[in-house]
């Protein structure tokens, strides 16, 4: 009987690996299958780079993936897993297959990135470049030796790269640059470096946000926000150029900008940061608070983490700069003391009321978050993401 | 010329076609290779379930990825791009191959579910039938006809997964069970429905927090917290199942478990409770908010709109239900007006301090929290998540 057992196992065993010895065949079809994907999507950006056709087409991508879709379908392969694997098969074409685009506008000279070594510096600096343009980096110590002056004073773009707290100071010293120099920024507020580019230079100019981080893969699928500052006709060629690069520019007023950032880097940003404090004060364990982890709870203490992991002195400029948020934030501290009350009173049904107004005022947009939180929570799952 | 140059078009979007095509066939590819891997791993679960062996082995996906990581490298395709789709392909087996389970303990007759027609319910009553027990589901309804007591009097195993509310109602009434009845709760709170099970039943008893959503694909790499009632010999055979069903233990007192659980479940989702109050009051334009969207800023949106797309009631009872989290919402409160006056003063560089004592508090997680949540942007950008 045990030795029926053994040979029993001794079988199972076999098979199983017979079946892992297949499917890792299989996987080693998959990457053999990507390599070949890759050698095909480099000559698509190669030929894209050289006639001007756009790098992201979404109707091409839309109907790929359909294709795909319907193909699972038909083969009783989930399509959203099938879906799932070409989008991010795709981020990596983007990301690694774009080594050259079109240069909208040959006739530009010297290009200048003013903190072109930071991060997000450097993303316009490899786009510009590898769109052509000739392309100089200024940085803090250009300006004693005068390297930086001779270069901004025969430049055709200057982009304004640098840290928040510092823009305006550099905005204000650009008084050298040629009438028709263009003038552009790229910080996360708008309207006072828009302000000071205005004042400083009466060139073409143009207020930016890029809406990502550096790690993202250039600026394909990317938002760009554009606050118009003076003389549009002559910086279109920018805007083109970026679209060129793959980016979604939306047109806004800097103060509109400067509003709803306000809801989110500093309300948000604010309000973690007490969170992170209260927790350094309570002084809970951090590593039982993560070993209960659900996926949410992970990001929700991921979302706390991941700010004190940036620059104080960033979120101090972002929180700081703006004397209207002071009035905002003391309005949500008033607000959290009347909820608290509702706490103190045992006031259940209250809570409720409220808590259904405020679903009420996200209407159809509190159900999409959940549902795009969950499909994130389960890729963040698939990558061991969030985990110890 | 301008035939010249139409030529040429024409021989670019000729050779594009053809590029296209041939990705089209690579990806046509792509999914048969899925179908047939999961021909393949359908059998593996088949014989996992058959021979007992464990669904999820950790080992063998590691090495999986690994070599394969190491063919990636050779091929000059991304490691990391392979491991993503490996993983993304993984969970999707776990998912949808494994119809059936190992029977850890075949000697237990009927298990009850109460609340099993609920989504974390469900998923019990799909692992249980799965792995060959007998189930039955007791709902509200089944009460007043009596049916519910005849099932739960006959009971080996009853588990409770009503909503929190009425979690410990419902305890209370389980004064019917079979001695040696095991009885377990699977409530996101654990102390009081413990000492209620205690009181209820003087059988053994064991209370579970399942640390996943009903969306989680069944119980693979998935954590349940354990906090120990009375006689666990008498229910190891739950957690070999649950083991069995690929899930991760992590044993725990009651006391430590609701207290962690504070920080987040009751902190976090207040304040967040509160900062919806707070954007409705002040009802900026929601579409206008979106639109600048960066990733990270969506993300944050989303966090506070998925709130208010669930339960008032379970919101209501996760926070009112412990008089201690009044104490902790009061502390945060006091620490967010020491913070604010931080910035009535101007005080920058105060700010900047205690922004980097709290960073020094979280220590290396923080910095984790960073990578990993822009990893998953990243992911999230791939599916278009959080986007409009």
């Amino acid at each position: 009987m045990v030795q029926k057992n053994d040979e029993h196992l001794t079988g199972t065993s076999q098979r199983l690996d017979e079946l892992r010895e297949g499917i890792d065949e299989l996987d080693s079809q998959l990457v053999e299958l990507l390599a070949k994907r890759a050698a095909l999507t480099t000559e698509v950006g190669r030929i894209k780079a050289d006639s001007g056709v756009p790098v992201y087409v979404p109707e091409r991508e839309k109907r790929l993936i359909a294709s795909r879709r319907a193909q699972a379908e038909d083969s009783g392969v989930s399509p959203d897993l099938v879906e799932d694997l070409l989008r991010r098969i795709m981020r990596e074409s983007y990301h690694t297959q774009n080594n050259r685009y079109r240069c909208v506008n040959p006739g530009i000279g010297d290009v200048v990135i003013i903190g072109g070594n930071g991060a997000l510096g450097k993303v316009f600096v490899s786009l510009f470049r590898k769109s052509g343009y000739t392309v100089y980096v200024v940085e803090k110590e250009d300006w004693s030796t005068g390297s930086a002056s001779a270069r901004l004073r025969v430049a055709d773009a200057v982009i304004v790269a640098v840290p928040i707290n510092i823009t305006e100071q550099v905005i204000t010293n650009l008084t050298m640059l040629k009438p028709d120099c263009l003038l552009a920024d790229v910080t996360s507020i708008k309207n006072r470096p828009l302000t000071a580019m205005l004042k400083a230079h009466n060139g073409p100019v143009v207020g930016l946000h890029p809406m990502f981080g550096p790690d993202a893969p250039g600026m394909i699928k990317q938002v760009v926000v554009v606050t118009e500052g003076r003389d549009p006709a002559a910086y279109q060629w920018l805007m083109d150029q970026m679209i060129t690069w793959g980016a979604t520019l939306h047109h806004s007023k800097a103060a509109e900008h400067d509003e709803a950032m306000a809801y989110i880097q500093v309300m948000r940003h604010f309000n973690t940061f007490v969170y992170g404090e209260h927790l350094r004060e309570e002084n809970p364990d951090l590593e039982t608070l993560t070993q209960f982890s659900s996926p949410i709870y992970r990001l929700e203490l991921a979302m706390v983490g991941r700010l004190f992991a940036q620059s104080p002195e960033l979120y101090a400029d972002i929180i700081f700069d703006n004397p209207d948020n002071i009035e905002l934030l003391q309005r949500f501290h008033q607000r959290f003391g009347d909820a608290l009350r509702l706490l103190e009173a045992g006031d259940k049904q209250g809570f409720a009321e409220r808590f259904s107004r405020v679903g009420k005022w996200f209407g159809n947009y509190s159900n999409r978050c959940l549902v795009d939180s969950k499909q994130l929570l389960l890729k963040a799952d698939d990558g061991q993401l969030l985990r110890k």
